[in-house]
């Protein structure tokens, strides 16, 4: 395998390192050094810009010849120009940034890949990363193999409500700031949120804002189902509050916006003094994002805005919520009524099986919704997932009360789950 | 983000952390574990293959509507069947082997973050990795960030030849033993071997097999130039050699197989006891690779053989190479002609340029490799990498005797630059 283009370009000839020093409140990780990945490499020095303008390029292992488009071939690491033009005119509007597509956006694998870079970017050994429960479970392992500590705050459901939305989840200020230590260096803020659906508010988002100001640290604000925002509820960036653009990497996903999972295209949008350490890191896991993608998601959002692309979409994504939360309330089953992403928490407590009833071996000692998915999943023939996989041992029980069911699918195919669901009032109690 | 497939499916319901701890002669890392990437998840549990086959699946986020080709959605994190097909096809009968699809297979995002998966699967603090120099650099990297420490062994130039090629490069087999400690964790074996193009020997690897097997270490054989071996050269798979499938991971590229170094698909061919972990880590790190360029990859490979497409692209190299060979050879300069992978290291010592030359800060310090490149560069207009980048800094000397000129480049290109290369002859001194 050979490098095509350089590692360190972000900054564009000036040294990285000094960029890194001179403005960030947080500094990444030594490992980082260790891994040469901050001084300036080769493939930067001799990178094109450097050189005479007609230079022939045998430096870099960078074919000329078929497959003829340049779309098969490398992309930049920090990702293929047209696409970075793209995300800075469909989100600088929103963040209220003339975004600099050379500093301020990087292209990664995934919004996912792209969060595993922060970690590996960022994290210490034995720093801290504050994630609000249920958390999305790839959290914890990137953190973890980042020599990181994942810490827990629950949200808590308000078990008083009737008909509860996913606003009805709420943050214990107290217990979050109690969760803050000396060693905390990240805050994970996942709005829209997956799993329960929650759109975080201003007043919270605010909240959480000064405790990032006042202990110094970083925000990762995953908002990868930004335009799955229902009931006219406003999706409110953290980056754009007060003094938070210079603290808060805000991650985006063409597989989200796109219904396109298997595209491998997310972004980061940031200040350079963390977008730099965060390509430097990306760089070394990928090397750069598969390029014939990346130019469909840079058309995708090229168009977007013109064909009323996210309303239509969310107009589609809120028939099949209705779908699904209808055929719960013709069960007189109580759920939490998403905001924004594509999950439904259906509470499973008024569930009940034989006592004798045949669960694997994989779902005894676990908590009471991994006997319920498995029960409504043999004896329906709807699958969900058991919500206390999000949560840490401790705080299991908040989670087990819940089931999770996804509305990503067409109209027709959650009508049949709904008849299949209407199966489960045999086994409810009271 | 949602997780749409089981992270863990390569063992089929067998319980992963059990299969790892029965078979595996090297204990993969314990940040693993911390991560919760070896016990069995809810995704396992609750895939398709555990349910009734006519269950509705809403427990994954997983779309059934447009965009409507299933190509543009998650693939499963260990990579689409079709593909894990077309590469056993493809490799089996080259390893002798008839491959399980399921557990030997495991496609990742460029074989770069295959390797990286590999590392953080293996990897604790202080474990050491053994490659040789001149190395690809990401090996570096990769193996910093996660904690280890690589241990350098320079291949040697045997100066004294006329006409050197880059089986001149050798191995002293007592420096490569001192360097093999309690802590040698793995060798990286990178044949054919970017940047000397040398391609291992039988003899040589036999060698290496037996210090694997008799300190226990593993060993990641970077193949990903397989096939670019020239002269009728035969490239020796050391995952062949007795008793070394079990502690081998040999790694390929459909990015250098096909010239499409943009559609970031690699893949490691491994018995399940090495494949396991690193899915557990590939799954964190990226979830899965693109789907759209996985399915492209299956189609290059299954038409591979029958079109004669690997021979074809050799033959094409082949001339590459002479066009730039040539080209040295005009100009009196010596090389290392390479017998595999498209780079040649051009001694650079005889080149003199004024004392006086305006050379830019970024190659002062370094050796005197990055001059040349740097000279060759602004005076000739054609460019090359320096190679002392791809040593430490104890053995960097043994480096800055070379400049890599890549010969991925159409014919008329290369002519070009040999053209202009000419004009090195008024610089060259004796």
């Amino acid at each position: 395998m050979s490098l095509p283009a350089t590692a360190h370009a972000l900054t564009n000839g000036t040294s990285g390192a000094a960029v890194v020093k001179s403005k960030t409140p947080i500094p990444c990780a030594s490992r980082l050094k260790a891994g040469r990945a901050l001084a300036q490499d080769v493939w930067s020095i001799y990178s094109a810009a450097n050189l005479p303008p007609d230079c022939i390029n045998l430096g870099q292992g960078y074919m000329n010849f078929a497959p003829p488009v340049a779309t098969n071939h490398y992309s930049r690491p920090k990702g293929r120009l047209r696409l970075r033009q793209a995300i800075k005119e469909f989100y600088g509007p929103q963040l209220g940034r003339d975004l600099d597509v050379e500093s301020e956006i990087l292209i990664t694998s995934g919004a996912n890949e792209g969060e595993y870079s922060v970690f590996v970017a960022f994290l210490e050994p034995g720093d801290e990363v504050i994630m609000f429960e249920p958390f999305f479970d790839q959290y914890l392992a990137s953190v973890a193999f980042n020599s990181g500590i994942p810490v827990y705050v629950p949200l808590h459901p308000r078990l008083d409500k009737d008909k509860p939305s996913s606003n009805d989840w709420i943050i214990d200020f107290e217990e979050l700031r109690r969760a803050i230590t000396p060693r905390t260096k990240m805050i994970i803020v996942n709005t829209p949120h997956n799993p329960v659906g929650k759109v975080f508010t201003l007043e919270e988002l605010e909240k959480i804002a000064d405790l990032a100001k006042e202990h110094n640290f970083l925000v990762m604000a995953d908002e990868v189902y930004d335009s799955l925002v229902f009931d006219e509820k406003k999706h409110v960036r953290i980056a754009t509050l007060p003094g938070m653009w210079e603290r808060t990497v805000t991650v985006g996903s063409a597989g989200k916006l796109f219904a396109a999972t298997g595209w491998r295209v997310g972004w980061l949008i940031g200040p350079v003094h963390i977008l730099y350490p965060t390509l430097a890191a990306t760089t070394r896991i990928v090397f750069c994002t598969n390029s014939p993608l990346q130019e469909a998601s840079a058309v995708g959002l090229e168009q977007a805005n013109a064909r009323g692309f996210v309303e239509q979409q969310r107009n589609e994504y809120e028939e099949r919520r209705a779908v699904l939360t209808e055929g719960f309330d013709r069960l007189g089953m109580k759920y939490t009524m998403p905001e924004g992403s594509y999950f439904v928490l259906l509470d499973i407590s008024p569930l009940d099986w034989p006592e004798d009833y045949p669960f694997p071996e994989s779902v005894l000692g676990r908590g009471k919704d991994f006997k319920a998915c498995w029960f409504i999943a043999m004896e329906i023939s709807v699958s969900s997932i058991p919500v206390s996989e999000f949560y840490c041992e401790e705080h299991r029980s908040i989670g087990e009360v819940y089931a999770r069911f996804s509305f990503c699918k067409d109209v027709g195919t959650l009508g049949h789950a709904v008849e299949r669901l209407q199966g489960l009032a045999k086994y409810l109690t009271n």
